[in-house]
């Protein structure tokens, strides 16, 4: 039995309402050695008031150690095992530009390159093409179709694009062609084992390469493309299938809204700002019992290395807290679904933190939002996925377990 | 290899004595959002002298976030897996009654029940028929045998009763019939799966509920069964087996007898106290290595949602601790099986705070036993399983692992 089936034997549906308030990145480190951290400077007296009147602790995304992608950052968030619910690279880049994919497309991260004439690869970036012109060629090659399977493709940035198969009897156990350094040949696609039904995905992923060869061939910019990454799509079980939640999804970035849309959560439209995204919660509080929300900003701060920026984000967020309360949901959560230390630029592996609010926590004696306050919280170290259950508790929806 | 089988290369026959004190449903909650708890209100110098010379910690019963009934609380309290070695609802409805089940029954909770001429439910609790009528009910349907199985059909409590299949070849992978409602018919109990060898365990189950409207058709008190939670009477591994100890349990009520006679504890004889159960521990101290000694009182005040209650009998347990320590035992242990905070009224999911005494336990900073307090205790948060274990350690009774 897995803890999937065990939540389902014992949960109740209810009108009890969730909000999980996810801040990108959250975790963070500090600049100098003995400095603090970007949650220890920022200014946030509403999240301390509420960290202190909530059960804190410390979740690893994936497991100890491990950075985790926005994929299984996300998906343990809502007690996904992220290893067992993976998510493959090219249905992440699909979702990521906010394209509908279908049950059973393949789809694949793909790069425009430039080769000589052996076919050898000068640049993998094809010069760092212009998303303009990475769209008109996406055209071109969107015409293409192989033996009843239609090819889509989309432009992601740059050089960067998506590549979509759609047909009967795809799947992606097969390699990839790009390897991922100039001055090699792209490989040929093979399936990765032999009696894999999927060898067609091979011969047709094959000779879709070697067809946009013939329709770049007049192009300056581009005249191959490599591939890699390929994923099959499939639903995940449902959020209302697992815990019997109506779930709601409020994020501003297309990737977010894809991977919730995975687990069945409704994508609810709203605009660039968290003020817009608080709006819609608001709006939408009566239509559903779970509320994602989603604040990218943190991340991008710490992605882009700006220590301050992201303290700011931060306080930004604070100030925001008192309109949660106001709409008076039975459970608040606010954790983050990796860390993203400025001084990395770049997701870590450090444990984030994480609070459980509600009149049933049992608050500890954490009186500050922040990585060492939350370290010594009443929930202690735990895995992400196993946050899920004590939120659902927390909102009475579970009955017990064995009699 | 699984952890008992760990144990079980590793583990050394010694004459050193633990005593596990479990103080049913010792976790709790504040009664107002700023307040203390039970265990933190309870003046509980012994207690607290104990846990400044022990190593504490916090344990999941299960998981995080998930409520136990008293069957998985207390298996993983010795080691067993609570998923892994589940008790069925029958076979505890059985041992709470003190009836001692022979290997194969299978045991089922039985509510009589009032129907209307077309056998639709009109009362599932009968009126709230009294004990005694129960009792007189439960003899006369006890005289029914089908196929050479015979039946046993013992009173609980109120409408409450527990019927027992006494035969070869029966199984508990059958429906319930108790549809848990009024207004509609009691459901056929089918097989769980076609192939399942214990169709005739669904059949028997029939024709006794067809019987038990025949016998009680001109009773005014109820007229009709249903059925839930097939159990089948299974030992599991012993103490013994797997810890080489000579184990033996002492508590008042049913239920926990049975729960720890099934991993092959000896049940002694007590009275209905604390001093009576002191008494049987100190006359039996040289017989065992290893006592579970139960204090039902805690769970039944938060039950009660008595606050003050629950206090008091800490302050109870707490007065008892120098006799235990007088007694020399080489490891005491105080935990509970699950939370029970009196502002639920009823089991929760929170973290129970934990101690481990011993000469060379390696005590932490932890000087007063609550919640609050065991959160940062040496042994951090483990799942309750992972108790005995260190239980076991520090009896020195476990060899090192590996060479």
């Amino acid at each position: 039995m897995d803890t999937f089936d065990l939540i389902k034997g014992i949960v109740v549906e209810t009108g009890s309402k969730i909000i999980y308030l996810v801040i990108d990145g959250l975790g963070g480190l500090p600049e100098t050695e003995d400095g603090k951290s970007e949650m220890e400077k920022a200014n946030i007296p509403n999240l301390d008031m509420l960290a202190a009147k909530s059960i804190c602790g410390m979740i690893y995304p994936v497991m100890p150690g491990i950075t985790p992608g926005s994929g299984p950052g996300h998906l343990s968030l809502f007690g996904y095992d992220p290893i067992k619910y993976s998510v493959g690279r090219g249905v992440l880049e699909a979702l990521g530009i906010g394209h509908q994919l279908e049950l059973s497309d393949v789809a694949v991260r793909m790069n425009f390159v430039t080769t000589d004439e052996d076919g050898v690869i000068l640049d993998r970036r094809a010069g760092r093409m212009k998303t303009e012109e990475c769209a008109e060629l996406c055209r071109l090659l969107s015409e293409i179709s192989i033996n009843g399977v239609s090819i889509v493709v989309k432009p992601v940035m740059d050089y960067r694009a998506v590549m979509i198969m759609k047909g009967a009897d795809l799947g992606d156990y097969v390699t990839d062609s790009d390897p991922q350094k100039n001055g090699i040949k792209p490989r040929e696609i093979k399936a990765l084992y032999p009696e894999a039904e999927n060898l067609r995905t091979a011969d047709i992923a094959n000779e879709f390469v070697h067809k946009t060869q013939e329709i770049l061939k007049e192009r300056n910019s581009a005249n191959m493309v490599v591939l890699r990454g390929f994923a099959r799509y499939q639903k995940f079980p449902s959020m209302y299938e697992v815990y019997k939640l109506k779930a709601a999804s409020i994020a501003t970035y297309p990737m977010y809204r894809g991977v919730t849309g995975l687990i069945g959560m409704e994508i609810l439209p709203t605009g660039d700002s968290l003020t817009d995204e608080l709006n819609t919660l608001s709006e939408n509080f009566d239509r559903y019992n779970f509320f994602y929300l989603h604040v990218k900003k943190a991340d991008s701060a710490g992605e882009d290395g700006d220590f301050d920026r992201k303290i700011k984000v931060l306080e930004d967020v604070d100030k925001k807290i008192p309109f949660l309360m106001e709409l008076k949901p039975d459970v608040i959560v606010v954790t983050g679904d990796h860390s993203t230390p400025s001084v990395l630029k770049s997701h870590s592996w450090h444990p984030v933190p994480l609070m459980i609010y509600s009149k049933w926590c049992g608050p500890d004696q954490v009186r500050k939002f922040s990585e060492r306050d939350c370290t010594n919280g009443g929930l202690g170290h735990i895995l992400a996925k196993q946050a899920m259950p004590i939120v659902m508790a927390n909102a009475l929806k579970l009955d017990k377990y064995g009699a």
